[in-house]
């Protein structure tokens, strides 16, 4: 099946929506649909389209992993309340981080992370719920990707443990897979959704691991959210295309109270790019990495060292891990 | 015993040295002593001293550990044999990268360099010599710091495993004992040494191993060098107190030729300080910081990332290890 793209240019938003919103209601009927909001503009830009269909027959549930930014899950749940839409917050944390103990190696952990959350948690809220829909911000590109072998396929319900004999009944409703990313925003804008949302900085599936070289443990993992938040604190105004910090392993000499002190190093990664693909590092004024390196070292415990990233991509990628 | 300084201000550097060749000549007699040259300042203006004193009766060497930069062991030699000094090149890798191998905890991997150098390389070497002499660079400070317990001791015959029994006979000479630093500079000046040598940027004790996060192996040796033959040509005109490369071990994700490939990172520091004691990273141009990038990236193998340190010191430390 050859999916027809929309592309910007012959997108029209309200027409899209109100399409959708036709679609999503007449195919789950007087029914019950469940969805996952992670608080990106794909899943979020579902959530409202899903709310506008089927009301409080729609179950948005937000996954609590531990690995959010700082406020994160708070926050994304209030937005949603604030335009009335109702998001369970389920707190999964323990479950994520048993399943990450002990894994170093990238793809052990992003495989973790991915196992844990579509058969461990979501597949069983979507059993439990008794929703026989399910709502997904699956998009063009990534059904792209898929094909191309970037990324892993999007059988959603293959990855929710739910096989085919057994998923007689379920149907999973994609009302984004026309559409690539800015056509996303476009739509997102047109649902009310604030600029916070449409035009959030990219921000990596397995969240904070991506940003922890080394096992990802609570401790570690509020490091590098607390170094997060400073970074985009201070870097807020650049207008650059993404940034973030990222926890190493090594350990590298410091001192504290006139005495050495291993400690750990936090990499600050600041982009001007277009769309990823490449991307040189934002020439910060260093008035602004030293401010940010005496915030990280002395708000941050254990953080004894701040560097910034000065290679383009390629040979770097945006993301270290 | 309590030793007088002599302060910069005292110093008369051609009586100095006049003295000190006088003190290395009657000491020595019609016997034979040997040393070690690193191309430090301090064991470049005993060597000059001693072979004022002696001539080739000193026996000079120099000993090549596989952790020096890059072409820095021929470069030394030279430079003495234009000034008509001999000096005798040890290779010594082998010994070196075999009791590195497998140590990755810093204070350890400092712990087999010294032995292996006293003991296994320059003990023996003494021993076979005949010499009964030994001249050596120690300068008030790092008297000054064995007291304050900073460094080890520096009683220099049990570092050579000359136990004092069998040591009877043996006599250390330490020309230098009531200089520090700056005096030794003008010292070493007035015995006709360059620039290159008398203000030479500081360089650690265990050479390229502190600048190595992990193991010491012959290839990770071997990529902190040209990573940091790159650093000191770039940044030769920065007038900066002291630039370095180090070698993590962590790796990043990089991309080469279009495909994933998980690299090595080269962390750059490049100080302002006037002792050492504090220190802030140098403001360089991000022309100069991506120029490095750039190289690194594309002439050392398996180097897929650099930064740069932003944090000062304290909480920083001038070396990574």
């Amino acid at each position: 099946m050859t999916i027809r793209e929309i592309t910007l240019d012959e997108l029209n938003p309200e027409e899209f929506i109100a399409q959708q919103v036709e679609t999503v209601s007449s195919t789950v009927g007087d029914g019950r649909a469940i969805n996952a909001l992670s608080g990106g503009v794909d899943s979020s830009t579902v959530t409202l389209l899903g709310h506008k269909a089927l009301g409080d027959r729609l179950l948005t549930v937000f996954v609590e992993n531990g690995i959010m930014r700082k406020e994160e899950p708070q926050r994304v749940v209030e937005r949603f309340e604030a335009l009335g839409v109702p998001v369970e917050l389920i707190d999964a944390r323990q479950g994520f981080f048993a399943a990450l103990k002990g894994l170093t190696d990238p793809e052990e952990k992003r495989e973790a992370i991915t196992q844990t959350f579509y058969k461990t948690v979501f597949g069983k809220l979507v059993k439990e719920s008794g929703a026989r829909f399910l709502l997904h911000g699956t998009i063009l590109t990534d059904v792209d990707e898929t094909v191309a072998g970037i990324k892993r396929q999007h059988n959603i319900l293959t990855q929710l443990g739910i096989d085919t004999e057994e998923a007689y009944g379920y149907q999973v409703i994609e009302p984004l897979l026309q559409l690539r990313k800015p056509a996303v925003r476009v739509v997102a804008k047109a649902l009310g959704l604030s600029e916070a949302v449409y035009n959030r900085m990219p921000f990596p599936g397995p969240a904070l691991a991506a940003r922890v070289i080394g096992e990802v443990t609570p401790e570690r993992a509020e490091t590098v959210r607390e170094a997060t938040a400073i970074v985009e604190e201070e870097l807020a105004d650049t207008g650059a295309f993404q940034y973030l910090a990222i926890l190493h392993q090594d350990k590298v000499t410091g001192m504290r109270a006139g005495k050495r002190d291993y400690g750990s190093q936090i990499e600050v990664r600041c982009w001007e790019s277009a769309d990823a693909r490449t991307g040189s590092p934002t020439r910060l004024p260093f008035d602004i990495l030293e401010r940010l390196a005496d915030r990280i070292t002395s708000k941050v415990p254990g953080v004894v060292s701040v560097t910034y990233n000065v290679t383009k991509k390629p040979p770097s990628t945006i993301e270290a891990v």
